[in-house]
């Protein structure tokens, strides 16, 4: 049997962070901007007020080290779900054969909030400051609907209209989280639908498709448009959605402390759009760029299946399907690639956040790639040794701290892991049954797929010279 | 909006309890023996042994005022969830009318365990005496999946065996907790099921039988049987399910006491077989039985379409349908009644524990009944105001609290209501997607029937002048 007192590290209500961390003035090469698709340059600000909520934008290009948290935000995340643990997974090192203290794996429980992942984290900021707008509702698109079920939530606290574009192949596959959103009265629509005509020329092609992540968040960005009184909400990606995610990492590094730890050797997250990892990793990679613990490692890791980071190419690109919204330079896999039906529907997305593309380009990260069935291996392995079943999307964050940990175990090396449990399965369960009989597929990206995506006439040209 | 800094109270990990409330010795009137069908007579402890580990036994007729909890139980508890929260519940209040602090809505939330709700707190002891004890096995029913997952988890901690009889409607029904089950390795069944003499009993009869937690019951036993090396292990009712679970209800009143509040005056709890309503009341019902808050109104309910304790008699009846194990005295529909498949599955038993129906035979607690269609509607409303979805099964509770505190605001009674959220709904959304398509039936059970099961020639006949 382990010490299960060692096993949970708490922390007071009082030291749910303040302010939340911003990367982007300590980049080792300059954010790039948001451009505006209609003249190739760098999106005025009134581009952007039209999008996102105003607070939302002016944290986008912010420069400043910190952002206060808002007091009523703070308010509502200490008083539903924050803190969140730190977990030493004393379960799973005694499962991988580890004794002792030398290697160490910790994971930051963000599955413990109302809708079960991390989401809520930016979702309810983002209702906050679209309230203080004096909008009537937030609009946006979801896949496995972590972040839909997150922002319905979020909505539902303000009493602000949430609508949500779900992917139709998780639409139909995961019903249990479409119910949920409505449960908190959101609008849920399955993408594409009839209700866009970025949605109607994709079921003009073919009524029963699929969908993807870029699609969806065409579909809701034109709904924006709507009327003054709506704005669009993303989820991941752009830069205040990462700030809003970094409560995590700040936590978890105080949580360490508590247990003496100074600074952890290997950082890990899965990434989707990149919010969750980031959230995670900035306190670190900022400390690491700024010369403290310079040694420490983060890994950022993707499905087989949709390795933006691993296999795409560092260029602009549209973040959406239908080119509705502004162009990013970000790892892309080209805007009109629609990935395999992986069960971790929350990193079906064909981009990865700018500031996780700077970082991986500075060498200040690293990624991984692990295939679907090894990833839910991994998850089913941790369910038993530590009692929570993962998010699919997570399974991958998990996969490769076991990695980590068996190579270091191999290699005699002392080692404190460290990775962000995203996420609970609770709503995912097919992907185990899957697994269990056997019946889960593994799906490699062919590169030729990749070129194919990237050379399409439709990818933007830019010229930043024009900037 | 609502300030949230009041809405959650926080407890530090050395505070959670270091013993269970035992109330047997309290009891106005003594405690009733389990019964040997066999001869009539109270069943000798070797008939008690060969069903239940030791330790489970002797708790089960203690004296004793308090039980120690074991350390290693205790630092699972502690490790893993404990202590849970206890909420204000300011959103609701407010989406109620109710201003101010006269009227005070807390609910302690035992869904924050791994699998989601009150059971792992008795399945992890249960586990850990079966361990000791040697037993490679444990074997359980489950209705809706909440005590299978819960013992599934246990005995996965200690390297034990779990077998779980699945009531075949839920099976079908609640697909994700079978998932579950088996991702912590157990042995899963849909009852009645061909592998028993009993499940083959009721198979013969109709081969799409739904099955009922009584039938489950049967077969579970039985199959404990098999070898030495099994136990049966329940999942409520019996005295020692409802120590193990009185953990909930000391936590409860330490918390109140952080904000203040000696006593609640309302306490209210859902009843199925009665263990999440007594771990939350044992506490405040042995003080009211030793003359301390002797005007709290302590309040279980039940679903009309099963209410044991508003419809049922109380006399001595078996616990299964198939009259494998012991008889008890309780208040009961009979043991061939068959539930409506109504969505809180847990509380489709024909009985109750026999504490809960002393204690209500004497008027120190009462009892309440709701139908489903009313209270999932207020679980929807529970959800919108506070953010977490409740299991069907604590829906009751929850509609039962929402009527005491409008009653209490129609009036203007100053109350302080406490009541147990046993679960989430994450695993039960077809209940609230039926509510809001309104296609959710009410069951009312037609007395003509009770009295039909309770005048069935297998009722027991128990000369108590022979014990």
């Amino acid at each position: 049997m382990v010490d299960y007192f060692k096993a949970r590290i708490f922390l007071e209500p009082n030291e749910v962070p303040k302010e939340w961390v911003n990367i982007v003035p300590d980049l080792p090469t300059p954010m790039t901007p948001l451009v505006n698709p209609m003249d190739g340059k760098p999106a005025p600000p009134e581009m952007a007020f039209a999008i996102f909520p105003k607070e939302c934008v002016l944290q986008e290009v912010s420069q400043e080290e910190t952002i206060p948290i808002p007091n009523k935000v703070r308010e509502i995340l200490v008083s539903t779900y924050r803190p969140t643990p730190l977990h030493r997974a004393l379960g799973l090192e005694k499962e991988l054969g580890i004794e002792g203290d030398d290697i160490k794996i910790f994971y930051k429980n963000e599955s413990v909030s109302p809708t079960g992942s991390h989401k809520p984290n930016t979702a309810i900021a983002q209702a906050y400051y679209a309230k203080k707008d004096g909008l009537e509702e937030l609009v946006t698109e979801t896949g496995a609907g972590q972040w839909g079920s997150g922002l319905a939530y979020g909505c539902n606290l303000f009493d602000i209209k949430c609508t949500v574009y779900m992917v139709r192949a998780s639409f139909i596959q995961k019903p249990g989280r479409k119910i949920l959103m409505r449960s908190y009265d959101a609008e849920v629509h399955a993408s594409p639908s009839n209700l866009t005509e970025s949605g109607k020329a994709f079921i003009a092609k073919d009524p029963d498709h699929p969908g993807s992540l870029g699609i969806a968040i065409s579909e809701a960005l034109e709904h924006s448009l709507r009327s003054d009184k709506i704005r669009y909400s993303l989820g991941s990606v752009v830069n205040f959605v990462l700030l809003h995610q970094t409560i995590i990492g700040q936590e978890a590094k105080l949580q360490l402390e508590k247990v003496g730890i100074k600074n952890p050797d290997v950082v890990i997250g899965c990434m989707g759009g990149g919010s969750n990892f980031a959230g995670l990793m900035i306190p670190f990679a900022k400390d690491k760029l700024n010369g403290i613990n310079s040694e420490v490692e983060i890994i950022g890791v993707e499905p087989r299946a949709c390795p933006s980071v691993c296999k795409g190419e560092y260029r602009w690109d549209f973040g959406d399907t239908s080119m509705k919204g502004p162009i990013v330079k970000m790892h892309t896999l080209g805007h009109t690639f629609i990935p395999s039906p992986i069960h971790a529907g929350g990193l079906r997305y064909h981009g990865i956040a700018p500031i996780v593309s700077i970082l991986y380009n500075n060498k200040v990260i690293s990624a991984e790639m692990h295939h679907q069935n090894e990833a839910i291996g991994a998850g089913l392995q941790f369910a038993k040794a530590e009692g929570i079943l993962p998010a699919p999307e997570t399974t991958h964050a998990i996969k490769e701290a076991i990695d980590q940990a068996l190579k270091a175990k191999e290699e005699k090396e002392k080692k404190v892991i460290l990775f962000n449990f995203s996420g609970h399965g609770f709503f995912d369960l097919l992907a185990y049954k899957n697994y269990m009989t056997g019946d889960l597929e593994n799906y490699e990206l062919p590169t030729e797929e990749i070129q194919r995506a990237l050379a399409s006439e439709e990818m933007p040209k830019i010229d930043e010279s024009q900037f």
